[in-house]
């Protein structure tokens, strides 16, 4: 089996979740990307925060809009080491996310291939391109190992 | 037939709303209300913060968290004028709001009455008590009104 490398945004996004377990939140790490670079960072931080609305996704695309003064992120991507629940789903499509490359599914919370299936509805006004399961088993393990340590 | 009055809360919803409108931007408005008070409130304003998750909702469920210190708002309820999208409706799951009272329906963006109808999922983590149709008429007027003049 030949294995590919990750790609370096997802490295990154991981290396976000790994951060946002030493500050004890649900580790989850996103990166949003225009032209091959990196502009804006999040990781899951509703706890810290006070803010429940602070999922790694939230986090990178406000910082992103902050930074290019623009509620459109037209021709951005993002990158995130667990598939997007409903809120952040309907973030992304506000934003005009192009490209949605996403690590673990999560049958549970998840909404783009689970649930509410935000980007399936007839109605949704943006629908990016969606690749899954880049650094699935990594942003999979961190996930279970940080719920194991806290049974 | 009885008309009743609208109750305070959805009142200045609509009038965060027509502020909204004021701004430029679309007039929604929200408030939560804990114990009978309101204790945080936004209207829609993503074009001004350059921001594309400020909606109403998501305004005053930050201000309401950041106020309270919790990511949880246990007890409280949310007014707001236009029936909630598939990222406002995930936020209210997370926050835990008690109560939710809408407005007016919206066929296209809504995701509680409509498309990816968030709170039916069997997954869906928390699902608030939901009172739609609260002073749907303004609510929707002033919609009509903005989409209107813009044309």
């Amino acid at each position: 089996m030949v294995r590919f490398p990750l790609p370096d945004p997802m490295r990154r996004a991981l290396d976000l979740a790994r951060i946002a377990a030493e500050w004890g939140e649900v580790p989850v790490g996103a990166v949003v990307v225009k032209g091959g670079a990196i502009i804006a960072e999040g990781h899951n931080r509703p706890r810290e925060s006070h803010d429940p609305t602070a999922h790694a996704e939230i986090v990178a695309i406000r910082a992103a809009a902050a930074k290019l003064g623009n509620e459109r992120l037209d021709g951005c991507d993002l990158y995130v080491t667990l598939e997007p629940c409903a809120m952040c789903a309907g973030a992304i499509a506000h934003a005009r996310i192009a490209r949605l490359y996403y690590g673990a599914d999560d049958a549970k919370g998840g909404a783009v291939a689970h649930g509410a299936r935000v980007f399936s509805q007839p109605t949704v006004h943006h629908r990016p391109e969606i690749y899954d399961g880049i650094g699935a088993g990594e942003a999979a393990a961190l996930l279970r190992d940080f719920f194991a340590a806290r049974r």
